[in-house]
């Protein structure tokens, strides 16, 4: 028999799990604050639970995705954690993770933190990943179950693992779609079509993304020598780029940030290096 | 017969595009500020001009490859201009194309601006991507000589453009750098190798410039609605990005400028648009 869930919080993620567990035809309880979100999965045949301890003791896993940890907090707490497995999807901090695992244990839970990566129309299809961390024979006790919602990839056993991950791919991918977004800005500001720059920006993002193995193995190493591409060639560009963004009337946004860790970098005297080089000046 | 180029500056580019030229069987005229650099290229078959004056004379078409604009707009002056045709790929600033244009063509020269997509060591190959703009008939009579460097697109008669693009492709691909390497501060924090990393980050990077053709689309027709991940839903990310980060001991970077564009669009209305709205708001 499939094993059934209980779904904690259903805003539009956390529907979108339930529905996912729903289609794979298990037994599904759920919880909201407030009830009326439940309705429309309810239809669909879960069962809706009074109160979150209810949930929780409704199903050996609780998948809990609320909006935030706070929430998280204040629920997964008292004797109906006892023998559940918490998988707790709501995003939080490595150190938030770590403490609520803690509290979990200390109830006689079992911890698996996760981070969803894929908005909720993905869940439940082949491009959605979700990482996890934490407990790891609950996790593979429950992998067969965790795979309805996307691909589960584990990455230890530290609940802070997969918050860590999460907030990591978020804050690559931020960097990109600004470094995009202020672009794009720059080309329409001389009255350009977006539409007209983006195939050639994604073909050249994507061609210098052939950069990154290089500078992981360069700051793994600490072998930042380069014969392709300096620090202090790079710096001599952010003057130009602040100036042009002035005078086209869009704001250097996050520009300024770039240009003092280039400056700081040549400075400290690692103009000759590659860019890995920058890596280790942010980590203080 | 081939078309006899001369190339202005010999730094490591300027070195590589006179090495293309004389590959490709040209008669080819160098001229540095520091004369020692064209040494190597005259061993190899290049004639030495004695003054930039003599080199921009001995040749219909004119290769401009300085370290700075000011160099550049020092030399392309006088009566050596007349009938020539100047390709100026010193980067610069949309402005400064505009000004320097101007001068060339008031002394009776065709002028046309540049940029290199690509390092030194990719010119004269298929990956190397050049954009030019400027005066169009020029750049017609010229195409097949220019195409010796690298793959030549043209973007429009004004001479701005180029650069334009060019600072565009660089900005965009500054801020992808800047994202990744912060996620790899973050993962290193915590002892994770960056080779363990990267395969996931560029996996997820890639998966998520599928977004770039629907931003692209949003932000040209004004239509800003969204199914899937609103200006609100990202905003509540960068508080555990940067606090997380502050906690790992790295430092936030970017993430401030980023964190007051978000807030600035809720504040402003905006929380329930998609991404691209930010696009419009970078424009002052």
């Amino acid at each position: 028999m499939k094993t059934s869930v209980t779904v904690l919080g259903l805003g539009l993620m956390g529907a979108a799990l339930a529905e996912a567990f729903l289609k794979d035809g298990r037994t599904v309880t759920v919880w909201n604050r407030s009830p009326a979100k439940a309705g429309p999965l309810v239809a669909k045949g879960a069962m809706k639970a009074g109160t979150a301890a209810e949930a929780i003791s409704a199903s050996p896993l609780v998948i809990v995705c609320l909006s935030v940890y706070a929430n998280a907090e204040e629920i997964l707490t008292g004797d109906a954690l006892a023998g559940r497995t918490i998988v707790q999807l709501t995003n939080g901090t490595p150190r938030q993770a770590r403490d609520l695992a803690g509290r979990v244990t200390g109830n006689g839970g079992r911890y698996v933190d996760g981070g969803i990566m894929a908005v909720p129309p993905m869940i439940g299809r082949p491009g959605a990943l979700v990482l996890y961390s934490g407990d790891d024979e609950a996790f593979g006790e429950h992998r067969e179950t965790l795979a309805v919602l996307g691909r589960p990839q584990f990455l230890g056993a530290d609940p802070g693992l997969a918050p860590l991950f999460d907030l990591a791919l978020l804050d690559a991918m931020y960097g990109m779609i600004a470094g995009f977004q202020h672009a794009v800005a720059l080309v329409r500001s001389e009255k350009i079509p977006a539409t007209t720059f983006e195939p050639m920006a994604t073909a050249w993002l994507t061609a210098m993304m052939a950069s990154f193995p290089e500078q992981a193995r360069a700051v793994d190493e600490g072998d930042f020598g380069t014969a392709v591409s300096s620090v202090a060639t790079s710096q001599v560009a952010f003057p130009g780029l602040i100036e042009t963004s002035r005078d086209q009337g869009v704001d250097p946004g996050h520009l300024p940030a770039l240009r003092e860790l280039f400056d700081r970098a040549v400075a400290e005297g690692h103009g000759d290096d590659g860019l890995a080089r920058l890596i280790t000046l942010l980590a203080r």
